[in-house]
């Protein structure tokens, strides 16, 4: 019925798999695309601009925000992050659902502007696998634990915002309920506004045969 | 990750075919009952108590008001209309997901009782279509027709109100869609808040550690 895409918010706590299961969706189904990021923070080894992000200056990213370039950004240890709009509009536009891993800050600000958006926060399978995978393997620095364990606490207060969960028990199992998910959005009667009108008027029509 | 059933309510304009989807979907998929409606209109040739309705006197009916038994209730041409609470209750909590085909003022009873209710309208495949159900062959009073058109589009005001449209093409596609509809209700977030609070009081767990 709706020919465009759906936006799909991708939220959940630091290392509990998302972007595997966003690269199984990729790979399993077709119509789908991944935003890329703009960010302010260095290239790294085997990252290539335009494909893991869009790299960009500090002074260029501040252009993209004064300018309304941006979805929503963010900045984490003194790096900007971003997404950017003509890129998800175009894909949008075109009928492809796109899919934003981003925070919970951010999804706050795309739910601001796209009050369609599907907003899905990722859970791991249980508290064992959650702790493993915040507190690491006890090779790392305490306040680099403490960090990451107050970041989920934050993000575990506004899980509500969002519309769905989903469990993380198995990559592949995830992203098919996901790919269920995001088939059921073209139903939404937000989704469906034009056909409401129509249907509208021609009951009328019939009303005055 | 939920056990309780998902309460699903069913609408659409008169002579869509909402009887023969719900129909369709109890036949090919387990896990669902039909509300069973009670109602003070007489028994018909061919209907059964407690199959088809409920049928209770005047008198009946209104101390099943009283006493709150009724998740929603309504009159046409001088009959009430109602589903029976404890069905509806029983069922939901053995993890059933129970189906109600009532009209927009119950689904409108039912939102405010249940927030978490699932209200899906089912439109016709076209105008044509709906033109021939709504107006009948010819052969029926114009008054009666009058009546149907000016319900139709009193329901066509009111659709904002539910969540999902499904076009009824094939009865069998309808329920199928139906169907996954209705199986990604557990993944919502409101059906979750157990879950939710679990992994909060483990976060904090983790960081009194």
């Amino acid at each position: 019925m709706s020919v465009r895409g759906s936006l799909v918010v991708i939220s959940g706590f630091s290392g509990v798999g998302k972007g595997t299961v966003i690269r199984q969706l990729l790979e399993s189904e077709k119509g789908y695309a991944l935003s890329v990021s703009a960010t302010t923070r260095g290239m790294r080894a085997g990252e290539t601009d335009g494909v893991h992000y869009f790299f960009r200056t500090e002074e260029e990213f501040r252009r993209m925000i004064e300018q309304d370039e941006l979805l929503e950004h963010a900045c984490y240890c003194n790096h900007y992050y971003g997404t950017p709009r003509a890129f998800v509009e175009e894909k949008l536009a075109a009928g492809v659902h796109v899919l934003l891993e981003i925070d919970t800050q951010g999804a706050r600000q795309i739910r601001r502007s796209y009050p369609d958006a599907l907003l899905v926060f990722i859970m791991p399978p249980d508290a064992q696998e959650l702790r493993r995978r915040l507190t690491g393997r006890g090779t790392e620095e305490k306040a680099v634990i403490r960090e990451r364990l107050q970041r989920a606490a934050g993000e575990a207060d506004v899980i509500e915002e969002y519309d769905y969960i989903l469990v993380n028990d198995q990559p592949d199992a995830c992203a098919r309920r996901l790919h269920e998910l995001i088939g059921c959005q073209q139903y939404r009667v937000s989704r469906n506004a034009e056909q409401i009108r129509r249907i509208r008027s021609e009951i009328k029509a019939f009303e005055s045969v």
